[in-house]
């Protein structure tokens, strides 16, 4: 923490709290301390002297110091203006801090400080607070430093040193046109490696990544993962800065998804809940639905079966190799389900490989298949009574099984992507649905085929 | 997202491919294109372009582009160019990338490579080869900056500025004594914020966090995660400051992590290439081992099966209910362990909370089981003939599969936990095939005895 600011703040809060406040000396002070350490200070008062100080402050700079402030303490700062006061505050308000504090106010202050807004912030307010759920415009933080083009090193310096205390990241400073037009990033590396009296706008880099408001979190995450980024600009369509996302949110973000995924393959409502904030009644909801889906459907391979129900009759022993080939079946799907999924997410396979895909997969089935197979031979030739004909269809049935499930389970997912839903919901517990059903059909049609039942 | 980037790669695969190529033009280009999307062009073209084109690379980018291509494009480069190109690059490379690229390299390119580093880098790459895959020392770079406690805050922007132009990061300090002790950090933002002449010493982080050479990555990626750490020193044995991790690396690592669970969790052997990369006869290798566990203990289920064969020959219904107990069981199993799982991957879940895990999933389980079941028992009272006895004894089975599963899929993982092996081992295929055997047989028992066979 820099040193340079506590005695400031102490010194606000000692005159705040003097039985006689010396008004001329405390405007004094707070016309030059930085907003955010007048918050700081604002932060440690008591409730009364919390008004009281921020109605001492110069207008243009009290909205600066509302935005640091905490949103009860907002609350409690809005509550006692009056709406011309609020007006002021609300319509210097950059549109986005104006849309975080208005987003954690309750319905009645909500409805007062949209009142006092002029009509254009409260449409950009009203904007910025419809950015949906995962979207770069709800990720993103309000707090950065932003530079001019024809400012020096030297000045660029003093602003972060005055404002960007606290900044979340101040490492790269960001260079606007004074309309707000982005036009290139700095960082702090390059300002400290850069002379003095050097301008901005010659040293900023312009082939800078960035994000739109209403970009996925999901491809913003593959940008920073693709180009290694610490932070990224996000802009409006007119290509205007208002926030930044830094890396610890893409942290967050590259987890969430990695859960939401895991969850969506095993047949799981996806949820964001910790596991023991989430309520029984809720769990069972998450995984109800997928279980009644997955079981009705089962039902269909339970009317396959009864189809054969004369084979079964004439041969029992037919029945002992269902689960085998059930559960081969699936989790030979898995594999190649997953491998296609995993690397669709992380950019290695995209819809135009589908056919090298098919063809990867289709030797791989082969190859599997047959080792598989000749092991599948020898056990229930060996332990089934060297029965040639049980040995030769189950063994079959099981190639059927491995190819179907194999293709099917990297065509999926590719299907999925293509006609735009998520690739995860084609993960195993679908793919062992369709597969036990065409796996069970070629089972027991060579089972009739081969003892003429 | 960037509107420039896609026309300029698409820019530079045109250029290339002309049969007289504009040198002029295409370095012009280059110059402003992102060195990500230069590699990723370059991953597009045809062989002998590639050489080519990275000829055409200003010095200052070559590494760095080097730096993001794939490890036979890297090999395909070097062999084409001369020693003291080569020199130039691995030079100018990060240690940690330098060691990456050398350990990817067949022996005769690496020796190439080393003969061209200068002393200390090859002493750099060479100490970081010896570490352990996936410890910290692995994926450490040797490249920071580190200052000692007497030194000022100016002296110490001096040190950073004639020492810190190619350090990976240079924005948090390592505080070391002369023998190398780690004894604090400092932020290039507390540099700025403090007098010039203050001492390191006063002004360092002494409560930081650090990893030892020998940590495991998803250890340290965790406390990235915790903290919100953008880097951390890493220190031996005695505590001496030998390397950093940086954040983009542990992006990387969480990536990484989460792709091995994923593999695990299908029944597959993990592996680090890529798909397009792995040979067909290694992608059979990684996939073949499990499957083969897998079937032959799905024989066991059809040991138990054969076992109740006169069950089954006297009311061959019974089988058309097998498929749906076995995918209903298998895919709740799933639920639960995927939940458990992930939960004590990001840290939700610990092995204390055993019972408190099993108790609230036998609620889920009572909850889920007891409507799919009344949903199961209507639908096969209607569809089956209004044979009570099948519906209930169906139902019964379906209910003790579901509670099983439910059980079996969140305790195998936390005792995988304790006894130390990796928990994502425990995840469906092995549940699947445990619960089958055990809900079959509660199956045929509970029919055996309603329908008296």
């Amino acid at each position: 923490m820099s040193r340079g600011r506590k005695p400031v703040k102490d010194k606000i809060l000692f005159l705040i709290n003097e039985p006689q406040i010396d008004h001329f000396q405390l405007k004094a002070i707070l016309m030059l301390t930085n907003t955010a350490d007048i918050a700081e200070a604002i932060g440690e008062m008591k409730k009364n002297k919390k008004v009281q100080l921020f109605r001492l402050l110069p207008k243009s700079m009290a909205s600066d110091v509302f935005s640091f402030l905490d949103p009860d303490e907002q609350e409690l700062i809005t509550e006692n203006l009056a709406d011309n006061e609020i007006g002021q505050i609300i319509n210097s308000l950059f549109a986005d801090d104006a849309a975080d504090f208005i987003e954690e106010m309750p319905a009645n202050v909500v409805k007062r400080v949209l009142k006092t807004a002029t009509p254009e912030k409260r449409a950009a307010i009203n904007q910025l607070l419809q950015y949906p759920e995962d979207s770069a415009g709800s990720i993103m933080t309000t707090e950065y430093v932003d530079l001019l083009e024809d400012e020096t090193v030297s000045e660029a310096f003093n602003e972060i040193r005055s404002t960007g205390v606290n900044k979340e990241t101040i490492y790269t400073c960001y260079v606007i046109r004074r309309d707000r037009l982005l036009v290139g990033t700095v960082s702090v590396k390059t300002l400290l490696f850069s002379e003095q009296n050097e301008h901005i706008g010659n040293i900023m880099d312009t082939q800078f990544i960035y994000a739109n408001t209403g970009d996925d979190q999901e491809t913003i995450a593959d940008k920073f993962k693709k180009y290694g980024l610490l932070s990224m600009p996000v802009v409006d369509n007119e290509k205007r800065l208002v926030g930044i996302i830094t890396i610890d949110d893409i942290v967050q973000v590259i987890e969430e998804e990695n859960t939401e995924d895991f969850e969506i393959m095993h047949a799981l409502a996806p949820s964001e809940e910790p596991y023991f904030k989430t309520s029984i009644l809720r769990l069972a909801r998450n995984r109800f639905l997928w279980l009644l889906i997955l079981m009705l459907s089962a039902t269909i391979t339970g009317i396959i079966i009864t189809g054969f129900e004369e084979a079964i009759m004439t041969l029992p022993v037919l029945v002992a190799f269902i689960p085998m080939l059930m559960d081969t079946g699936g989790n030979a799907g898995a594999q190649s389900s997953i491998l296609i999924i995993r690397g669709m997410a992380i950019g290695e396979i995209e819809l135009k490989d589908t056919l090298l895909v098919l063809w990867k997969e289709i030797r791989v089935a082969a190859l599997c298949g047959l080792i598989l197979c000749l092991v599948n031979f020898v056990r229930i030739y060996l332990f089934n009574g060297r029965n040639l004909i049980l040995a030769t269809s189950v063994t079959i049935a099981l190639f059927g099984t491995i190819f179907l499930a194999k293709t099917t389970g990297c065509l999926l997912p590719l299907i999925a992507k293509k006609i735009k839903i998520d690739p995860a919901i084609m993960a195993s517990p679908l793919i062992t649905t369709i597969v036990d059903a065409a796996s069970l059909i070629i089972y027991f049609s060579i089972a009739k085929l081969f003892f003429n039942i």
